[in-house]
């Protein structure tokens, strides 16, 4: 693999770009960005070697990683069709793989240029090439999505290799196995997020209690500040698993509120649940 | 004000006797504990100049504060009056100060030992001496709460003063508005975190989701993995609070939770309204 498209230059094509080069100097990084300015930072970064503004560029390409953003998919896989080579690779960085895997089984020949879903799951509440961050993956799991879920063809071995190389711990699932579980811990943390600001924001008190607002407010709100563009295609593109999560989440949202106003060991005994969930998470991360 | 005492050495004491003794070297602070381990442990962290289990030990100071957990606070107050010089102020930095200033009425005599409501909008997951951040004010809102709420009697001045010099900010208010303001801006992030960890940790899908669970799961949770107990005693003394904000915060939910499965222009107008009130907040804490 010599060559690695990357189309969208934002945080995460951007991201991916500067930690590409840093792990293997002797890849060849091709962005391709929607503005001429965009194209223009990620090479004055250096977060590719050749950048600009039309998909014709990718044409040399041994790879390419779609990192647009979500709801400008399909109308990308349709465009860059024509200038792929044959046997290059397209992958991508959305937050929802069964729209994603369906919308390239349409507009891509899949037997002249095989797909593989794939979701770094690294964000930031500010976007943009400016945030670009070459340490973004480390650490993270990067979730890939190969028909069946749970092997990947071996013509994606240097990709994983690639992505490893990144900081990041590649993790194999279905696309709806993903949908399933992103929704429940990351699209609903969102949407409860946004929720809660949105109340917040609403209440009598805001102007004031804005202002003694601190880390507790600073944590629960971080996810709803991202950008509503963005959350809105992937609960568009996710619906039935985020509703799924969310049923459950509120569930139990109403049995805590009932507690709230029972006898304190009941209350405190759903808050121990809560907590071990936690520690049960900062086990699994380790 | 040359002694200061604290009484309960755990995160916030612990990190108060750090910053108070950094801020102003000749004064004394003067700890109690409930157990001898904390009291040697905050002597050998060098939190406190002295150190003992007793409020005995709470005789010469000019001033005492008490961070012990809420729900003892009636208690100590009680135990602790007798032992109180002629004149000692007495406050505190609990998560609610209506129930605490009741509690100081009904058991300090406040003609001989002056009571004002005291808290530090700071805080960590982990409690305990063995966390005690010299830095834990650093920057943050600390409320007091005096009678009326917008004016401190001047024998308060040199506690304002040296809590400014442990980096905090001094905010004023009344009791009521403290717990009104609290309840929406941290008492109820503190349960949504709770209830939505308790929501994902029943999902069916936890035990695999939580592998993939990042940045966004670390952020939504770190507040419901606070101690049970605690969470519990501020539930109990604010509750008609907590209940008035849970219900501002649960119609937004609601609200949002309707426009999953409309139109998307809807979502995303309520999703931009949520950003901008935490940039409001952003703009807020400048």
């Amino acid at each position: 693999m010599r060559r690695v498209g990357i189309v969208g230059l934002g945080l995460v094509g951007g991201s991916l770009g500067l930690a590409l080069r840093r792990a293997m100097p002797g890849m060849e990084v091709i962005g391709v960005a929607r503005r001429p300015e965009t194209a223009a930072e990620a090479l004055r970064v250096a977060a590719v070697s050749s950048a600009g503004t039309t998909l014709a560029g990718l044409t040399a390409c041994d790879l390419v990683v779609l990192a647009a953003p979500l709801a400008a998919t399909p109308g990308l896989l349709s465009d860059m069709a024509p200038h792929l080579a044959e046997g290059a690779r397209v992958t991508d960085v959305g937050s929802v793989k069964g729209w994603v895997v369906a919308a390239a089984k349409d507009k891509l020949d899949l037997g002249r240029n095989p797909f593989m879903g794939g979701h770094p799951m690294a964000g930031r509440e500010v976007g943009g090439i400016e945030n670009a961050d070459v340490d973004l993956f480390r650490e993270r799991p990067w979730v890939f999505t190969p028909e069946g879920g749970s092997a990947v063809p071996p013509v994606w071995d240097d990709w994983l290799e690639a992505v490893a190389a990144t900081g990041a711990r590649p993790v194999l699932m279905s696309p709806s196995q993903h949908d399933r579980q992103v929704a429940l811990v990351s699209h609903v943390p969102f949407l409860l997020s946004a929720g809660y600001l949105l109340g917040a924001g609403r209440s009598e008190v805001w102007d004031r209690a804005r202002l003694v607002a601190s880390s507790g407010f600073r944590d629960i709100s971080r996810l709803g500040a991202g950008d509503p563009d963005m959350y809105t295609a992937i609960v568009e593109a996710n619906r039935e698993e985020v509703l799924k999560a969310w049923t459950e989440t509120r569930a139990a949202l109403e049995e805590l509120e009932g507690r709230m106003t029972g006898p304190p060991g009941a209350l405190r005994d759903l808050l121990d649940e809560a907590r071990r969930t936690r520690h049960e998470w900062e086990l699994a991360d380790r």
